[in-house]
């Protein structure tokens, strides 16, 4: 394997390969990047047992000045590679032999790094591209982030780590829960397409990162038994799916509301983080809600510190007059955090029921979070 | 105590004075930060038990917005008081009752923080300001950044985690050594002073993160027989001394030398951090450099990852013509980034006796760096 490249243009390559890449792992193989040197392109793959990253440099790109002299492929340590690349100053040779050691030459540095063959790095599953649809990249972007910070941190209930992507004809909705909040959100597709994944809150994270650096508009998106995989023109994410049922969620939203208030969302966002700095004590982070006169109070007290409130004028106030709950600060901040909008409404239906944080626009997203125990 | 403070120069002031102060101290009120309001003036005053940081707003400055209602002083928790004052909208309306609560009121919000009885706050060492001097802060500056960092990291001999600042008539100097490597660099000063004290380096290193926020041109510096004090119009920095002898370090530095280069010192730094890379597997990051054929070569070798080596041309050479030395990476990047001239004088006197480091237009400033064993 021979190949010249650009310095930046490699190191950003490798970046996005490597983010998944553990430096501690069981299989010393796995903390390194696969390189492929075809007759018109280069290949850098990237994994860990969950997600593999694949990025495709075709010899076409002039920014990517890529020019191969001999094919073939070798695995190289990630951390290494991306430091040394970083410092070195000029364009990069790279030359592997057959003992899978791999000499990087740049202006008159030559530096080499001991590597692994490629034939044992685990195999990319295989899909049949037929079996894929194509959204928006934005559109993509927009339906996780809006849902994926809901997911479950802890393990007990594996499902409740990933998003449930749930495609069924021409509707995509995604829900993420940890049972005492919920983020679900649906939208409309162009084509026809039934399917139902649990995807891992960590592969969507690493989805998320790659996307931002990408210019293409458009992500194709395949199935297999297990596993999920996103594409798009230079770069592939696949996933390892989560096994299992995922819960009905749309029963948990509480059909009617007592009480219904508009607020400025980023108001309110500023409000319950600064109430937060005094709810840490709290196993629940409790911030106290009360309407009271028109008005919202946000108050927490801890006893060790001391105490915050805050009265924030109501935009709109239907049902009844008065209400007061107890909720985690840091689910209603994420809530917050979420929604794009100028405005947000608040729906309760009683001190022990969920409230609903919905845009004031929007029909099609809807986020729930549980009350806590004020005591 | 009353009064009232913009946010943001109240925030800026508040963080100068709490970087000392630790979250995590046996004494609670030491975790806090003294407001003390006079009738002209609102002190703040912070501490660890090293250092003690005192900033003086005067109700004459206008950026401050300052108003004294009532004098007064109370000690609040520094964390908290931090942290709120980040997230409070408008101005800051301070207030604190005979309980040691403290009242915090900016805009709509109302916050109490609980507080400790001031008059428990340790007292300040007290001072008789004529024995001082006065020094440029750029020059002060300049002479600590260029030794501190040399000073030694452990506690086996307490008086090498210090800097050595000797006043010695018009000649002011600083030393720091770990015996491994030397930095020192000699200064004339304006008046006649003779002292000679041992500064924790981790007080400087405070000492220069507060300098670079103040506009000031003057530093004066006044000593007791346990502290040394640094201040400029609105800061002050009190410092415990490190108590011992300071070891003679001019006696260390070789007389002549076998071989002297001269290099680009920015490609030298460069080349050396590259070169660290493959040194960490070496208890002292064995760097190599060998003189050969008028050109310095850089490697190192790692035989688990892989190795690197360059060559940069001399730009001078005087003396023999070949040598080859082993040194420790690290070292020798702390030495380079020192000097902030382009080009670099190198002098060996053999392959087992230290280097010495200087930029070429300097006879004030030596650095001194032992060789690593390379087996």
């Amino acid at each position: 394997m021979e190949f010249i490249i650009k310095n930046e243009y490699f190191h950003k390559a490798i970046a996005e390969v490597s983010s998944v890449v553990s430096a501690k792992t069981p299989f010393p193989i796995l903390t390194g990047i696969k390189l492929t040197a075809g007759e018109n392109h280069l290949t850098l793959t990237g994994s860990n047992t969950d997600i593999v990253i694949e990025k495709v440099i075709p010899a076409t790109d002039e920014e990517a000045g890529l020019k191969i002299a001999e094919t073939g492929s070798v695995v190289v340590t990630s951390r290494y590679l991306t430091e040394l690349i970083k410092k070195l100053p000029g364009d990069i040779h790279i030359k592997a032999d057959e003992k899978y050691s791999m000499t990087i030459m740049s202006d008159e540095i030559l530096t080499s790094l001991n590597g692994f063959p490629a034939e044992e790095y685990p195999a990319l599953p295989e899909f049949e591209d037929s079996q894929g649809i194509e959204l928006s990249s934005a559109k993509l972007i927009e339906m996780i982030k809006q849902t994926v910070f809901a997911v479950s941190k802890n393990d007990t209930r594996p499902a409740l780590t990933g998003v449930h992507m749930n495609f069924y004809g021409k509707s995509f909705s995604c829900a993420a829960t940890d049972s005492h909040r919920l983020a679900f959100l649906e939208t409309g597709i162009r084509y026809s397409f039934n399917g139902s994944f649990i995807v891992p809150g960590s592969s969507l994270k690493e989805l998320l990162k790659l996307l931002a650096h990408q210019d293409e508009s458009k992500v194709q998106i395949f199935s297999s038994e297990s596993y999920l995989v996103f594409k798009t023109k230079s770069i592939m994410l696949c996933s390892r799916l989560i096994e299992g049922k995922y819960p009905d969620v749309t029963g948990l939203i509480p059909k009617e509301a007592k009480t219904v208030i508009k607020l400025d969302a980023k108001k309110l966002l500023k409000g319950i983080d600064r109430a937060c700095l005094f709810a840490h004590e709290w196993k629940n982070n409790n911030v106290f809600l009360e309407i009271k006169e028109g008005a919202l109070k946000i108050s927490s007290v801890s006893s060790a510190i001391g105490k915050i409130e805050e009265t924030q004028p109501l935009i709109e106030l239907t049902g009844e007059r008065e209400l007061s709950i107890s909720l985690d600060g840091n689910f209603l901040m994420d809530a917050l955090k979420a929604i794009q909008e100028d405005h947000v409404l608040l729906s309760f239906s009683g001190s022990m029921r969920p409230v609903i944080i919905k845009p004031v626009s929007s029909e099609s997203y809807i986020q729930l979070v549980s009350p806590v125990r004020s005591y």
